[in-house]
C-alpha cells in the first residue's frame, strides 16, 4: 500500500536539470555584485597593471647594476630622481643610476628591478649605496603579469566573490551583467499547523517549514516569498499556489504531512497551467514523500512535511534546481565537502539514499563526523548538525572510522 | 632601516579582542533572523511538539495488542475512530482497539504508538488487521521529545542558520533580539588610486580595495560604508577619517602603499580622538604593513594598499575584531578549517605566520591543496584561490603530502 506511483531515484530527478533555463539577465553596480553569478564574460580591456609596478619600497636600478653587490662590497650608484606615486616618471635610467620609489610606483623606462630600502644606503641627495643585488623582475609586477589585455578573466556562470568583484571594478567593470535571483514562494499547508503568532492548542504545531525554507533560500541568495498557511482544502491550496505560481519562478508547497493534503498537492501540482508531474516520491531517507512538477521553466515542488526531511530535500533536490534558475555553472559545487572520520558505524538500507545528519567536532587528527540520533521529525535534529552525509542507495552501511565526505549545512 | 616600530605577532595583536565590546542589540523579525547573532537566550516557553505525534501514516495502537502479529498471524483490532489533523482525539484507546491517523496527527489519550499502514489491512469501517508488531513509542514523537518547556534551546552568541530560525517560530518567537550589524567605514587612499570609472593613465591604477574590502564586509553580514579615495594628502585623509569613525564602528583606511601615505595613516589613526596605537605592523605575510588602532569600543586599521595582502589581513586579522563587535561566541570558529592533501612542499620563513594561498581539487583520494604562486601584488592569486594555509611562526615549511587545514576563503 505504498502512496507514491511515479517514484525516482535522485539521479532520475537530476537529470531534469537539462530541462530548465537560466533566468533572465539584469545590469548590477559592481559594488552589488558579490555572490550574485556572471551572465557575461569579463574581459581585460588593458594590461592589469598596465605599467611595470614595484612592490617594494627601495629604488628602481638596471639590475646588472647590482650584481655582485654584497654588504661588504656595495654598489654605488646615482640618483637620477624619485618616482611620484600615480606619475609617469619624467626620466629614464641607465646603469649606474638609481630611483628612488614606493610600493605601487612606475618604474622608470630602462629600469627593470627594485633593490629593497632595506639594503640600501643613501649617502647624499645624488647617491646611494646598494648592499644586495637583484635579479631582473625582481621586486616589480610587469605591465600584463596580472592580466593581458584581450584575457577573458571571468566567465559566464561564476559566483561573484570579493576577489572577483575587485577584478571587475580593476577592469573599469563599474556596472555587470548578471542572472536575475530567483524568487521562491513558499506556501505551508496542514490543519495542525498554525501561524507562529499563535498559541498551539492540542494537536496544533506552529509553522516552522516557512521559516526554514525562507532562511535556506536567502542563504541561495534568492528571494523568498512567503504565501502563508493553508488548511486542507483542495480550493484554498489551488488558489494560492496559482498566485504563487504567476508571481515566482519557482514554488514550495511544505508539508501537507497527511494522506488527504498530500493527495491536494499532487491534484493541484496537476491542475497548474501546462504542468507535468516528474516524480512522485523520491528514493531518498529523509524525503521520500516529495512531489516533482515543472511548468514551462518553473519548478513546482510538494515537500515533506516532517521538517528535517523538508530541509534534507531543500538542501539536496532542490537546491541544483535552483542553481540552475540563478545561471550558475557547476549547479552541485556550491560548496566543497569537507572530509571528516566517522566516529561509528552507520547502518543504512539499499534501495535508497540515505542523507545522515552530521556533527562536525575537531580532534587532533583532523574532523570527526559524528552521526547526529534521533527521529527525523525532531528539528533539534538539525540544529546539533553541520552536514550531512550521503549513502549510496547499493551501500548497506559506512564503517567507523571511514574518512566520509560531508555536505556543509 | 625597518618602517614599523611596534611590530606584534598575530597572537599579540588578537588578545586585544577582549578589550572590545560587542554592539547594542536590536528586535528582527525571525524571517530576518538568519545570519543574524543571537542576543538573547531562546527558551522553550512550552515543551514542543507538545503532544504525542504520529511520524507515519497508519494506525495508531497500545503497542501490547500488536505483539507477536505477523502477515500470517495478524493481530485484529476495532477501530475506535479517526484522528482529526490539529485537533485533540474525542475519544481513547484502550487494548484491542486502534484508529487511524496521519504523520503530524495526535494520539488519542491510551495509544502509544503507530503502526504504519503499510503494515495493516482495513476489513471494513469496524476492523484492521495488523500485520507487524510495533514497540511502545515506535513511530511517535513524544510530548517533550523534541524540547522539554524552560530549556534554553539556544544560547545567545550563537549564529542562527535556518534551522535555528525554525526552531524559534516553533517556540513563537515571532521577534528575535539580536546584535545590531557593525557598519565599517572604507577608505582607499594613495595618489595613483582612480575611481573605476575613471580610464588609468600610465602609473594609475583603479581603486580595487574599496570594491574586495566592501564584499567581505558583507560577506561577514555587515555593513560597509565606502567614503571614496583619497589622495596622499593628511588634512585630507584626517577629515575623511573622523567622518567615517563618527559615522561607523569600525574603520579602514586601505591603501597608503608609498612610504608618505604610510606615515600619515599613522598620523591620522594616531589623532582620532582617545586613540592608541596597538600595533604598527604585524609579523604576517603577505600583510606586515598593517597598522591596529583602537578608540573607545571601535577598531581602526591601516591595511596594506596590496590587493591580496589587504584580503589576508581582513580574513585573518580584522574579521575576528568584526565577529566580536557583531556578538558572535566564538570569534574564530565561523567558518570549519577544509582538511587537504598539500601538493608540493611550501618553504617558508621562520618569525613570521606565513599564509599561503591554496586552491582546491577533487582527487581520487579527497581534496589537494595547490600552493598557488605568484606575488602577493598579483590579484589572480586570489581570484585563484579558494582559502588559506597558515605556516606557523617557528615552523621552515611543510613537506609534500601532509594533511593540512585550509582556511576558506
Amino acid at each position: 500500500m505504498d502512496h507514491f506511483f511515479n517514484v525516482k531515484t535522485l539521479d532520475q530527478v537530476l537529470e531534469n536539470l537539462s530541462r530548465f533555463e537560466c533566468m533572465g539577465t539584469e545590469i548590477v553596480s559592481v559594488i552589488d555584485s558579490t555572490s550574485r553569478i556572471l551572465a557575461q564574460d569579463i574581459t581585460a580591456s588593458l594590461d592589469l597593471p598596465g605599467f611595470r609596478r614595484a612592490t617594494m619600497d627601495g629604488y628602481a636600478v638596471v639590475a646588472k647594476s647590482t650584481f655582485g653587490a654584497t654588504e661588504s662590497n656595495p654598489s654605488w650608484l646615482e640618483i637620477a630622481g624619485e618616482v611620484k606615486m600615480g606619475q609617469t616618471p619624467t626620466f629614464s635610467l641607465k646603469p649606474g643610476f638609481a630611483a628612488g620609489i614606493s610600493t605601487g610606483g612606475m618604474l622608470p623606462v630602462g629600469a627593470d628591478s627594485v633593490v629593497m630600502i632595506e639594503h640600501t644606503e643613501t649617502i647624499d641627495e645624488n647617491s646611494v649605496e646598494i648592499y644586495k643585488s637583484v635579479a631582473p623582475l625582481q621586486h616589480v609586477i610587469d605591465a600584463s603579469e596580472d592580466f593581458a589585455k584581450g584575457e577573458v578573466v571571468l566567465q559566464k556562470g561564476l559566483e561573484l566573490r570579493p576577489p572577483e568583484a575587485g577584478l571587475a571594478a580593476a577592469l573599469g567593470y563599474s556596472k555587470i551583467k548578471v542572472y536575475k535571483r530567483p524568487q521562491v514562494g513558499i506556501i505551508s499547508t496542514g490543519d495542525e499547523i498554525i501561524d507562529i503568532s499563535q498559541i498551539p492548542g492540542p494537536g496544533q504545531i506552529r509553522d516552522i517549514n516557512s521559516y526554514t525554507m525562507a532562511g535556506f533560500v536567502k542563504e541561495a541568495k534568492c528571494i523568498p516569498r512567503l504565501y502563508g498557511i493553508i488548511k486542507d482544502d483542495l480550493a484554498a491550496l489551488l488558489t494560492t499556489c496559482e498566485k504563487a505560481f504567476k508571481e515566482c519562478d519557482m514554488v514550495m508547497i511544505s508539508g501537507g504531512s497527511s494522506v488527504g493534503i498530500r493527495d491536494f498537492t499532487i491534484d493541484v501540482l496537476s491542475k497548474i497551467e501546462e504542468s507535468e508531474i516528474l516524480a512522485h516520491g523520491i528514493s531518498i531517507s529523509p524525503g521520500k514523500p516529495t512531489i516533482f512538477a515543472k511548468s514551462g521553466n518553473k519548478p513546482l515542488w510538494g515537500l515533506p512535511g516532517q521538517v528535517v526531511s523538508a530541509m534534507v530535500v531543500f538542501k539536496i533536490v532542490v537546491l541544483p534546481f535552483l542553481n540552475k534558475l540563478k545561471g550558475q555553472s557547476n549547479v552541485f559545487e556550491n560548496k566543497l565537502k569537507i572530509p571528516a572520520r566517522l566516529s561509528r558505524n552507520v547502518a543504512s538500507t539499499q534501495g535508497r539514499q540515505d542523507f545522515v545528519r552530521i556533527r562536525l567536532t575537531k580532534q587532533a587528527d583532523g574532523l570527526s563526523a559524528e552521526p547526529v540520533l534521533g527521529k527525523s521529525g525532531l528539528i533539534k535534529t538539525m540544529v546539533q548538525a553541520d552536514g550531512l552525509l550521503e549513502i549510496g542507495e547499493n551501500v548497506e552501511g559506512i564503517e567507523k572510522d571511514s574518512i566520509v565526505n560531508i555536505i556543509p549545512l
